[in-house]
């Protein structure tokens, strides 16, 4: 998606440790205008999709999700990230691995909002080693639900996580994948 | 706002301890279309107050918070919450008490995004006792810009954040008030 790598390469920061700051447009700051724009490309990717219900995980991703969300005419419901393991019985969980920030936290989604019969679209801002998104395909698998794909905004596609998701069978689009980067520059898959 | 009231009395459920459960079009699962009427509602009260930017908080406020912001044609600004006090100098911070969850955490906002002359719409889905939202203003005049007001979702109108910011001068319009709440029933402020 031309107008979001645009956005990437005038305002994101390519930080040591294969760091890519876009939070004055994306995950801090948040331009609803460009979410449209992209809401509208999720839609055009899986408008056939039958989709009736957007997962997503706190925080970074709810804004994307929810105005994409207004496209599809349908509820969003983000993940919680939980450190506690004193969870009533009443939830779906998984574990993720934090690659950024160490160790392993548990996502979790109450039942009541997925059974069989949904079809789900999981979105989110990014895509690096793929645990997160992993997390919330299991969820959905979980509720006998059926996870149409993945919309992300920005997949590091020299990080492992689309490929793996994508040879288990998973359906990723993502709007800008950036090939490699560093702090001369950023080179998008073509 | 009538339509959120009669959403409230349908899906809300009260827990022991004041807990109010929304979890089904609010703060887990979101209904967007609600969260549309209800950000034309913010638009009346606000319109003419020159907002040009929305701060909210993680992660319950953005869905609410990016919707509104689309109305208001302007960004979204989302506090992080957190525990580790090992923060770098370029950020505005403000310290949060939480009833909910007991002890205090940290909010922080990066100092890029504000500063004097923006005028600020605080958006949040609670108010019970103010906390967040003294330390969402607190960090909105650290900036030296203006907050605006604050447009609430629900308001808990027996627990004493409101008065306590309208006393102090802050403009709080909540959309719905709860005067008194228990598993018979819920009572809204007229």
């Amino acid at each position: 998606m031309q107008l979001l790598e645009e956005r990437i390469r005038r305002d994101g920061k390519v930080k040591d440790g294969n760091v890519l700051k876009v939070d004055s447009f994306l995950n801090h700051q948040m331009d609803v205008k460009l979410f449209g724009e992209m809401a509208k490309e999720f839609y055009n990717l899986f408008q056939n999709d039958k989709v009736n219900k957007i997962l997503t995980i706190e925080a970074s991703g709810i804004g994307i999700a929810c105005i994409t969300a207004q496209v599809f005419d349908c509820p969003v419901i983000f993940a919680k990230k939980s450190k506690t393991k004193n969870i009533a019985g009443e939830v779906y969980t998984a574990q993720v691995e934090s690659f950024t920030h160490g160790g392993v936290y548990d996502i979790i989604v109450s039942k009541e909002f997925f059974g069989p019969g949904d079809r789900v679209l999981i979105i989110d801002d990014f895509l690096a080693n793929g645990a997160a998104l992993t997390g919330l395909a299991d969820i959905v698998c979980q509720a006998g639900a059926v996870p149409v794909g993945a919309g992300i905004a920005i997949e590091k596609a020299f990080q492992p996580g689309g490929e793996m998701l994508r040879k288990k069978g998973m359906r990723v689009e993502s709007l800008a994948r950036i090939r490699s980067m560093s702090p001369a520059g950023i080179e998008f898959c073509r």
